[in-house]
């Protein structure tokens, strides 16, 4: 549950850079709803996220289209969930919505 | 070190996941190398980069344009790096070129 699939290009990704305040202040339990909210989304096409040690987090959603992407925005839990974030969660952050346009991937058949 | 600026739109992002193989086998090393390489470069606008302890891990790299991308993407040391990632360092890795198209930041003035 790490790689998100590569759909067919054009597609959206909302990118989310962070630094998480100390303390989990119910984030992970809230982090885990929102990946499972996010999945039922209409225009729903992955979602990859990864955080290091020192609180610095990347995480990244991709989407059909724009409008997919301001649905998922104002979906009433999901500004709940924004609200408590700025409030609580993170000491900064930045969104940036990028359009994919193209992409490609390497897999090893190695594993050994 | 973690935030890469807001830069005016549109720019690029290359967004790099990628699941490491075991070990380390040079790999810090040559990617702290890269980091400062990739800095040099004319078009280079910044760097974001987390890694989970399961081994997954984001980097994006930011660009003014493609030809800046495919400038660094051929640049010989590189090439010769991305050639012994691909032999030694990741077991799987997918890339994405995206236009960052909006970007907005939230950042507490209160740390405490």
């Amino acid at each position: 549950m790490s790689f998100a699939a590569l759909p067919d290009i054009p597609y959206y990704a909302v990118i989310f850079a962070a630094r998480r305040t100390e303390g989990d202040k119910g984030y992970a339990d809230m982090a885990d709803q929102m990946e499972e909210l996010a999945a039922t989304m209409p225009g729903y096409l992955g979602f990859e996220s990864a955080r290091s040690a020192n609180g610095f987090g990347l995480a990244i959603s991709y989407w059909e289209s724009e409008q997919a992407i301001a649905n998922w925005k104002h979906q009433a839990d999901h500004q709940q969930a924004r609200e408590i974030g700025r409030a609580q969660w993170y000491e900064h952050y930045t969104v940036r919505v990028a359009k994919v346009e193209r992409s490609y991937s390497m897999k090893t058949n190695d594993q050994g």
